[in-house]
């Protein structure tokens, strides 16, 4: 079964909430791609996010969080290549 | 590894809000003894709860949702048996 998403949070850090959110984004915005997603508490400052085991984002590389529309497209990119995002998509001008 | 949970529910009622809500219950509650908790998406009115593999609620069989308290005390009961879960424990008089 593809198209598994993973968060891996720090609880120390109280990032349940906002990797719960992003789930619930990721979940709604592709209810048809997505065949399931795994929240994994962790330690040590972790967040990051893979799509069937390939890392898309890890916020020690990037140094910060994913804007959720950046992850939308990563994550898009990798389960529903070529799909439109609608608005979301357009470049900031 | 043990302790996951999975919660499938379906998508055509629109259960990923409380889906993901006593997902994030769960995960506060017992942050120290869940390892992972997958939100998978079903459809046909499904809601279903399993601790590594085993059904703890169904609501087909249970006719309801669960209320979270009870959600808990199964859960305990399977991953931190003789955990006590403070007020939450005791039955309403």
């Amino acid at each position: 079964m593809s198209n598994r998403v993973e968060i891996l949070y720090c609880t120390q850090c109280r990032w349940l909430l906002r990797a719960a959110w992003m789930a619930q984004e990721l979940l709604t915005t592709f209810d048809q791609e997505i065949s399931e997603l795994t929240l994994k508490p962790g330690t040590g400052g972790i967040f990051e996010v893979r799509v069937d085991d390939e890392l898309v984002w890890s916020r020690k590389k990037e140094g910060r969080f994913p804007e959720i529309t950046e992850l939308k497209q990563r994550i898009r990119d990798r389960i529903a290549p070529g799909r439109s995002l609608g608005h979301a998509d357009r470049k900031e001008n």
